[in-house]
Order: C-alpha cells, then sequence, then structure tokens
C-alpha cells in the first residue's frame, strides 16, 4: 500500500500507510495519546477518529483536553435531544443537528412542541444521559440507509448531497437511537455532565424562505453541571442587557419593517450618539484629522480600480442598482471618496500627513437573518479616517491612533486587545508590500507594549490590519476599531505626493477608525452598562421630581439653572415614591427631589441611580459638580461620594 | 360664424367671432391698445398677434410696456443672431432658436465657430439692427415649406412634430433671412438696443446623447444698450461669485464624475459646513426640537401610504431599485421615518408638540444635464424639523420659526423674503383642511407683521407652506427655508395623541426646514460673501506670516495661543509681501506677521483682510477679540476699528 505523510502541529511529521485512521495517528504517536482520543482535525476540519487518511495532510488529535472537546460533546448531546424527542413523538422527522458557538441545535419536521414537551424533553434527555449509554459508529450499505430514512425525505436529500458517494455511509448509535452522521461524538452520553434545552424557534429546511418550516430546538451541554450553571447565569444577565431590549425600554432607537438593518435614532439615542461624536470630533482634531464630507450614492465605477467593486459585487453585499443607463451604489466604505479628495490637489512631502476623518454613512447587504439591532446592521456610521503618510511617518501615525483608542476605551471602562490580521488568500499586492505594511503595524504595537493575538489570512484584501476588541462588563469580546496599513490602493489609483526629490510618490494609507461604527460602538455600550450610562452619555441626565404640583414652577426654575444639560420634570400626578420608581427604572443618573421645605431653603434633595442621598443640597453646588462629573466623562454619578 | 367667449385679465368677457385673432381682441377693446399690440397670451402661453381663437379661453395682450415683451423681442434677437451667421456661414443649417431666462441661444447644425468668428457675427448682428428690417409674418403650403428646406433634415422634422397639421405653417422673414416660427415677433430688427453674442457650447439636437452634436450660440438681448451693459456688469460679477469657482479656489468642495450631483466636501467646506451645523443645531435646541436620525435606505414602501411614492417615482425623481426581491430606494425626504419615531411611543396631549430635527440626507435624481456645483444637486442635507402639534398650537409654533429664520438670516446679512404658496392641483386632502392650514399660516405672518407674496397653486400636494427666499449681495433671489402645515400626512398615517377627553386625535405636522439645505445655502453663501466669509465661518480664520524661517519657532507659538480657532502657518519660503498677496487671495480674515521685531516685542502685527494693519498687538488682546467677534458671528473682521 502507498503511504502518505501527516504533519503534526509541532511540525514534525509522520509516514502512516494510506488508509490508516486519525485513531491509528495517535497510537503511532504513543499508546496514551491512543487511547485518550476523541476525534481529530485533518487540515483543520473537525472529523472522527475513525476517518481514514489518503492524502498527505496536517492532523491534530483531539482529547477530551482539547478545546474541540466541547464541540464533539455538544454533538453528541444534539444525538441526546432527537432520541428524547423521539421517545416521545415518533413521528418526527430528523433533519440536521449540529454544534454551535453556544451549544447546539436539531432541526425536526412533523413536530409541535410547547412548554411542556420541552420539559418532557429535558427529563427524558437527563435519563439518557443517566443510561450512560455507548455512542458507536457503524457503516450501512447506501441502498440500507435509504431504506432506513424511506419515510424522511430531508435525510434522503442529504445522502444524495452532502453524503454523496460510492461506499457505505457511517451512522451512529446510542440505545435504540441511531442517526445517519459523520460524527464525531463522544464514547457516551454519560460523558455528558449538564444538558439544557433552551428554546425553540422556526427555522426553513436549508435556511431557503421557499422551503419546509421546521422546528428547531436550541439546546446547550457541557462535562459538568457546575459548567452548565454558570453558562445559564451569564445567558440571562445577556439577556437582561440586551441592547435591543434596554433600547425599547429607554426609547434610544428602533429598527422598523420598512428599514431592515437600518437604526433610526429616537431623540435618547441620538443624544448619547451626540456626546460619542462631540467625543470622536475632539480626538479627530487632536490627531491632526480634517473632517470631510462625502455621499453615499456613488457610480459603482468608482470602486472598480481598487477591487472593491469586485469584492463587493460577487457576494451581493453592495447595494448596487442601474437607472438611467448608470450602475450607482451606496458607498459601502469611505476610502475612494477620500482618495479622491486627496487627488483634487497637489500635496508636497512637507504638507504630509494629510488626514481625513468622515462619520461616513455605509452600507451593506448583509442577510436579513443576519441583522440584530445595533450590532448587526446594514447602514451604519463608521467613525472613519485615513492618513496619507510617507513611509518614514508611518510608525508614529499608528503609534498616536492606538494610544487614542487606548484613552477612549479607557473613558467606558472597556478592556482593549489586539489581534493582527495578516495576509489572506485575496491578498492584492505583493508578497514583499505585505510584509513591509505588516512590519509597520508588529513594530508599533512592540513600541507601546501591547500584547496582541496574531490571526493569520484574515485580513481584508489590500493591507495588513491591527483589529481592536473590546472586553466588556460580561467579559464578551467585541471587534470594534481597526488600524489598517494599505500600500497597495494608493499604487492602484495613483495618489503621489511631491518628494523632497521632486518627483512624484505614493503615499501610504492608514485606514483607521476609533469606535469601528457609532452603531456597533453603541450597542457595545448599552450591554456593557445595562443603560446605566456614565451622566455625561446618559440620555437625561437629572430628572426633577417636584412633591406636589405647586412645587412645578420651582422644578422649572431649577431646569432652568441646569441649561446645557439633559434635564427631565416629572410632572405626572404621581407619588414621589413612585416617582423615584420610575427615575431608577430609567437609569436616570440623579433626581433632584422638590418639596416645600426644599422651595423654602432654596435647596434640592439629591438622590442618585445608587440611591443615595443628600438633603438640603445648594444648586450651585450641585451643577459645579455636574459640569466637572461630565467634562471629565466619569463612569458613575459621584456627587453623593462614598 | 359661432362665436368663443375671451375672458380678460381683469375677469371682464368679450363675445368674438369664432377665427378672431389676439390683435382682434385688443382692437376690440380700443384702438390705442390694438395699434399698440405685440403678442399675446392665449390661456397663459404666449403667441403671435396674429393667433386666431378657436374656443373660450383667457387672453392677455402683450405691449411693449408688459413683461413679455423682453421675450418678445429676445424671440427676434435669435432670427438676428441666425440672420448674422446665414450671412457668413450660408451652409450652417438652422435648428431652434428660443428665448431663455437670461436672453437667447440658437442650436446650429454643420458649423464650427471661433472666438474671431463670433466677433464678425456679433459686428453682423449689430449691421441688422442698424439695417432696421421689418419683421414679417408669412404663411406657406405645407409642400413649399418642406422644399425650402431640402437640405435642413432638422427643419423638416419640426414640420412633422411641433409644426404638424394640415394648414399653412407660419414663417418670419427680416430682409433676405426667413425662418420656420410660431412667433411672437416685434416689429423690426431696429427695436433691438443691445445685443450681444455671449458664448458657445455644444448641445445635441433634442437634448438627446445619441443625436447629432450642434453648436449652440448664446447671446442677449435689451430695448436698450444700457440696460444691456448693466446685466453684462452684473453677470461680470455673478461670474466672478460663481460658488464653483470659489469654492474650487478656496478649496471648499468638488463633484466629482464619479457622483453626479453629490457634492464631497473637502475640508475648508467641511469647517465651514460644521459652522452651520453648530449654529443650527444651537437654533433647534432653543427652538425645542429633539434631534433624530434615520436612514438614506428604505424600502419603497415606506413611501406608499402619504403619497410620496407615487409623485416622486411617476417621474423618476426618486433613487429607487429592486434587490433580492424588495423594492428600496433612498428617502427623498424624512417624513415618513419621522412619523415612525412618532408612533413609536405614545404622546398624551400634554406632552405636545413634539419636535424632532435631522441633519437628513435626501437623494432626488434630478436631470444631469440640471447640475451644477452646490446649487443643484442629487444629494443634499436637509436642516429639516418636524413637529407634531395641537391645532392651537399651530400660530405659536410657526411664529417661533418665522421668528428663528429671520435672526438666522440676519447673521447673514441676508434679507428675507415670504411667498405663500396655496393649494394646487394634486393637493390631498379636502378643500377645508387646505383652508385651514393656509389661514393658519396667513395668521402667522400677519401676527409677525410679515409682507408675503401669493404663489397660487404652488404647494406640494400635502399642505401650504410659506417658501422662505433670500435675497443675496447680488438682488439675486434664492428659495431656501420653508414652512408647511399639514394635516393630511397625519391623518393617512394614522398618528395620534391622546387628548384630554381620553380620545385619539390626528396631531398637525409642521414640516419646516430652517436653511433648506446646507449645500444650497453654502452655495448662496460662497457667492453672497464671495468667498469672504464672516470671521466665524470662514474656513482659515488666521494665517501666521513668519517673516522669515527664523520666526517659524515664534509662530508655532503663537499657533497655540490660538487653540480653538482655525490658524495655519505660512511656511514656504517666500517674501512677506507675496505671503500677504497669498493671504488676501485666499480670502483669510487676519494676517499675523511676525519678524524679528514681533519676537522681541512678544507681540504681532495684525493685518485684516480689509487691508488695515497695526502694528505692536499683544497677542491677548487679539485671542480675547477674537473669540467675541467669532461668538458673536459679526460678519467683518472688525479688531482694525474703522
Amino acid at each position: 500500500m502507498s503511504s502518505v505523510t501527516v504533519t503534526l502541529p509541532d511540525g514534525s511529521t509522520l509516514e502512516m500507510e494510506s488508509g490508516a485512521t486519525v485513531e491509528d495517528v495517535a497510537y503511532e504517536i504513543g499508546p496514551g495519546l491512543g487511547r485518550d482520543t476523541v476525534a481529530g482535525k485533518i487540515d483543520h476540519e473537525l472529523v472522527a477518529k475513525e476517518e481514514s487518511i489518503t492524502e498527505d495532510c496536517e492532523i491534530e488529535i483531539v482529547t477530551d483536553q482539547s478545546d474541540e472537546y466541547l464541540d464533539v460533546l455538544r454533538h453528541t448531546a444534539a444525538h441526546v435531544l432527537a432520541q428524547a424527542i423521539l421517545r416521545h413523538h415518533p413521528d418526527a422527522k430528523l433533519t440536521i443537528g449540529p454544534f454551535t458557538d453556544e451549544g447546539f441545535y436539531y432541526d425536526i419536521a412533523d413536530v409541535e412542541l410547547d412548554a411542556d414537551d420541552l420539559d418532557e424533553i429535558q427529563a427524558e434527555a437527563e435519563a439518557i444521559i443517566e443510561e450512560d449509554l455507548d455512542v458507536e459508529r457503524v457503516a450501512y450499505g447506501r441502498d440500507e440507509a435509504a431504506e432506513k430514512y424511506a419515510d424522511n425525505e430531508f435525510k434522503r436529500e442529504i445522502l444524495e448531497t452532502e453524503a454523496a458517494g460510492d461506499g457505505p455511509v457511517s451512522f451512529y448509535q446510542q440505545g435504540e437511537f441511531e442517526d445517519l452522521c459523520k460524527g464525531p461524538h463522544v464514547e457516551s452520553t454519560g460523558e455528558i455532565g449538564g444538558f439544557k434545552v433552551l428554546e425553540t424557534s422556526g427555522a426553513y429546511w436549508r435556511g431557503d424562505e421557499e422551503n419546509e418550516m421546521l422546528t428547531r430546538v436550541y439546546g446547550t451541554a457541557f462535562p459538568t453541571e457546575s459548567d452548565l450553571e454558570a453558562f445559564l447565569e451569564r445567558r440571562e444577565e445577556a439577556k437582561e442587557r440586551d441592547h435591543r431590549k434596554i433600547g425599547r425600554e429607554m426609547d434610544l432607537f428602533s429598527v422598523p419593517e420598512h428599514s431592515p438593518g437600518c437604526p433610526h435614532y429616537h431623540p435618547n439615542g441620538m443624544a448619547m450618539r451626540r456626546e460619542l461624536e462631540d467625543y470622536i470630533r475632539e480626538q479627530n482634531d487632536d490627531l491632526g484629522f480634517d473632517e470631510v464630507r462625502t455621499p453615499e450614492l456613488n457610480k459603482a465605477e468608482l470602486w472598480k480600480p481598487t477591487g472593491h467593486y469586485e469584492t463587493f459585487t460577487e457576494n451581493g453585499e453592495m447595494f448596487a442598482w442601474h437607472q438611467d443607463d448608470t450602475e450607482y451604489g451606496l458607498k459601502p466604505m469611505n476610502c475612494a471618496n477620500h482618495a479622491h479628495i486627496y487627488s483634487e490637489t497637489t500635496h508636497s512631502y512637507r504638507d504630509l500627513p494629510i488626514r481625513y476623518s468622515e462619520f461616513g454613512n455605509v452600507y451593506r447587504n448583509e442577510q436579513s437573518g443576519e441583522l440584530s439591532g445595533l450590532l448587526r446592521v446594514r447602514g451604519l456610521t463608521q467613525d472613519d479616517g485615513h492618513a496619507f503618510v510617507r513611509p518614514d511617518q508611518i510608525q508614529s501615525e499608528i503609534l498616536a491612533i492606538l494610544r487614542t483608542i487606548e484613552e477612549i476605551y479607557g473613558a467606558m471602562d472597556l478592556d482593549v486587545l489586539y489581534k493582527l490580521e495578516t495576509q489572506g488568500d485575496d491578498a492584492m499586492g505583493s508578497d514583499e508590500i505585505w510584509e513591509q505594511a505588516t512590519d509597520a503595524l508588529k513594530d508599533a504595537l512592540a513600541a507601546e507594549s501591547l500584547d496582541y493575538d496574531v490571526e493569520p489570512g484574515e485580513a481584508a484584501f489590500y493591507g495588513p490590519k491591527i483589529g481592536i476588541n473590546a472586553k466588556d462588563a460580561l467579559g464578551r469580546e467585541w471587534t470594534i476599531g481597526t488600524v489598517q496599513v494599505d500600500f497597495n490602493i494608493p499604487r492602484s489609483l495613483d495618489l503621489t505626493y511631491i518628494g523632497e526629490d521632486n518627483e512624484g510618490h505614493h503615499p501610504v494609507m492608514i485606514h483607521r477608525a476609533l469606535l469601528g461604527s457609532f452603531e456597533r460602538f453603541m450597542g457595545v455600550l448599552i450591554e456593557h452598562f445595562k443603560g446605566r450610562f456614565p451622566t455625561w452619555l446618559a440620555p437625561e441626565q437629572v430628572r426633577i421630581l417636584p412633591v406636589t404640583d405647586d412645587n412645578l414652577g420651582y422644578a422649572h426654575r431649577l431646569a432652568n439653572e441646569l441649561d446645557g444639560f439633559r434635564v427631565d420634570i416629572e410632572d405626572r400626578s404621581w407619588t414621589v415614591g413612585k416617582k423615584i420608581q420610575q427615575a431608577h427604572d430609567d437609569n436616570v443618573p440623579y433626581m433632584l427631589v422638590v418639596g416645600d421645605d426644599e422651595e423654602d431653603a432654596n435647596a434640592v434633595s439629591v438622590r442618585d441611580r445608587q440611591e443615595r442621598e443628600e438633603k438640603g443640597v445648594e444648586m450651585d453646588a450641585f451643577v459645579d459638580h455636574l459640569e466637572d462629573e461630565v467634562s471629565e466623562k466619569r463612569l458613575e454619578p459621584d456627587f453623593l461620594g462614598e
């Protein structure tokens, strides 16, 4: 038999007979590893340990200590779920049941499940786990497999598509249950320590609206019960923080049916956005960026010389159309328009860096099923910026941007993580240029002593990138800002500056966004702060609560003294208790309670969101403090100190 | 013979025999008027006095005292131009030669004209006027007419289209020249007092790119030489002020090929726009408008319930297209999105007025031939606002808006003119509603004692309007702001508030824009100020001119003291004289000249745009003044008093 070369993660190689399995490779490395093998990865793809190797490849062995073990466990948990459903709904037809980042699901036809059914399925699944059934891989001939699915057109379709071929097909069995499946799976259902049915939703077969609607049952699973409990707690907390829920409660924004993925900012949300815009404008001014403004609508030809047209239209990601014999598009990025502005005047080496910033409205035609509030949108405003620099200015330029990003994220109490994304398969331009650009980014990160992860092959086609991730109060990471070094676009658009040698040279283009987009950043902030925004960002900063309607006049005089702040007067005929409760529910940082006592003393009672209170406060003292608190962007109301 | 009823401008009627001419009507009114008749208007359309009347109609008599006389005179002047051209280029083929607002043109095939030719044509035209040739109308049979144009396919086409019919066709003759023409014309070429050939351009036959390119010769004419001279002077001044020219010279904006009608704001233009935005934001805050933000991209269905979809798509004025089975459009206005935000929450009568403002980016598919710089665009940002009010709040709401408009335009040294536009043919909703809305506008104008012109039938389909016109430094009027009262959209979208009676009521929607759009307003300001903007608006407020490179360090220290202002340092190795000249050319309000003397004295020499100068100025005094000048939005730099 012929032999194949297997490369292991440490770079070493093994010669194996063609047809050997992943498990054989593990045993070849050592009998202990062989025994511990749960599954494997062939060329980075997760496979069953029984998978045979017929070509040279890279192999990783997955044990219960590997990150991928959770995926394998959840794959088995999906089978446990299906088995539990079939025990109670024998006519249900299974379709597909993959693992996901958060657990797994199974899409099932011909079944309807209510809350009681889900409880029953949860109990049954726990029983199956208790039964500790062995999970075994078996091979059937194609006819035999098809016969098993005589009543299940979905599985038959899989047999003819994903599982097509000449040889036998693999099934996995546990107890009375079996399922067409490539694996991998854990050895027995008892390995699942914590199992939870989460919810159901509808899902079209193959994700296509033209097809039958199936019942999707979501669940999750962990090796231990305590892992599951921690997950469920975090999930509950994340639900509480869901920016769509808080956005509705605080009347911040809406994403109506008539504009899928295109948020409408209500006055409260817009007040926050204006604060963020002002803050970023200050940062841009300090960084020496000059604001420009370019239109959403352009002829599609604008994006052809740089390759963006092809990239964005091949998967329909651009809004583009023909009208009056012209192909128009909505800009998916601002680079080309900024390059135009750069090209409109002559630049000397002494004028560089030339820096343009724009709150640029871009549109991308994301799948409607992917859209979610402010975090997954079609219409967004990037706090975009392009610096056109000489090669000797790259590092200082990037450094200044990284320092600003540290400052901004610090002001929001967000941790920053850096990801260096390097040259991918679709990269434009020479390897040499890419190396030069990548080194520039590495040097800047090193100069600032910043830790970073490398994400090989993840960069956009025109240059390597530092992706800025923010870690929120729940420890979740959000990709937000970006710094990219680009030697390509200035060449493809023939942008130049006149050098000291009186010759034309191509500048280097640095693309950067501090927040990424206002939409995404606000979505993150809402969840991060759970609606309890720092006073400078809060849509309503102070609410005045007159004890009775008699105190309304005094309340209005106080509101005037707070000119320049966002102040409301609670004028509904409620009890003070109810007014206070409502202000807390609305996350208002400060409440000023004013009754006859306060009016007589020409003072106010200050309450804050943390339920601290002080009576007899002079208004001037409060206003002075508020000015400082807001201008210093403090994270929590702190007029009423610890 | 049957008779027809002719209605005169004063509303009186005459019975005339069918077939009577306009001139007959004039004689019927009185022999003096009959003799003075130059032309007439039948149902508002300008016609020759020989035109016969065969149906009941409205008639106006045009004499040399009428506004329309200038049009008639220029029509004859177009013939004079054509005659002059034919005398020197006998093979040229005439096509069409209409009058315009500013003069007239003639489109001619098979001729090429250079500057010398134009001089020759001017001289020849003057000769033709000197010859004082009688202009006479003659009628030819169709075959005879066609024969005359055996070599002219354009005129033959006109004979078969615009001039189609069975009867004879009219020509006008003067001397050896004759032209297929409906008229009207003046009696002799000598009536033209001032005649000027202006320029040539290319023009497609019928305005269609598929057709032959013709030579268009522009000219103008007036009854007197002095009228012509005044016109040419104003034209020269308008050219000097052309915002496209100044926009290029001051690097304010560009409208590139790839985005027809969609201005790109360069840093200088954006600096001005940001000042305007900040100013309008202040006004909106003072007026109680809450800023919102809505997307450019929406499903087309959004505009259907209000009738906007039909209005904007029937003439292709909306950018709209189908993608992924959905019809999308770019918003042509913001009303529907604001109505959505209003509808998202419940409003009590006590909450009204609810006011939303937005710097809303709207797009309208104007003909590419109509586009011009910032003044005729496709993409624009309205400083839009919608107030949802109770009926009893209409007048105070409109009054507050009108007062703000007076203030804003005053700050720009622009006179304001008001036009009341009333119900048109396409009006939506009942006459009663329109009357109510129109009265509300009239009452507000009366309450503020504002003069206004009525423009009958000019309102948009959803409500009557006060159009705000600004009169610039050249006396030209620009339609800019608008206030509209709308009882219709709240009904068609079923917007409601809960009244004191606990029932739902429709609010009244007041649409308003203070500036109209930033594009148009900036275009007007550039021409109005001729680039010499008030300091608060100037893209560059102060330029520091070091006498030698040795003074550069001092210049940079001064620039730091001017933090918050827009300051540049002139660091080119030029003489001070050249630096000063350049700063004047760039319309910079203030120059600080700093040499060794200034540096030693820790002072500056201040020069202003008006060429006043003062040496030995303390920097603090200048900065204090600048702060006041800017915050008070003074029209001219006035540190150096009269």
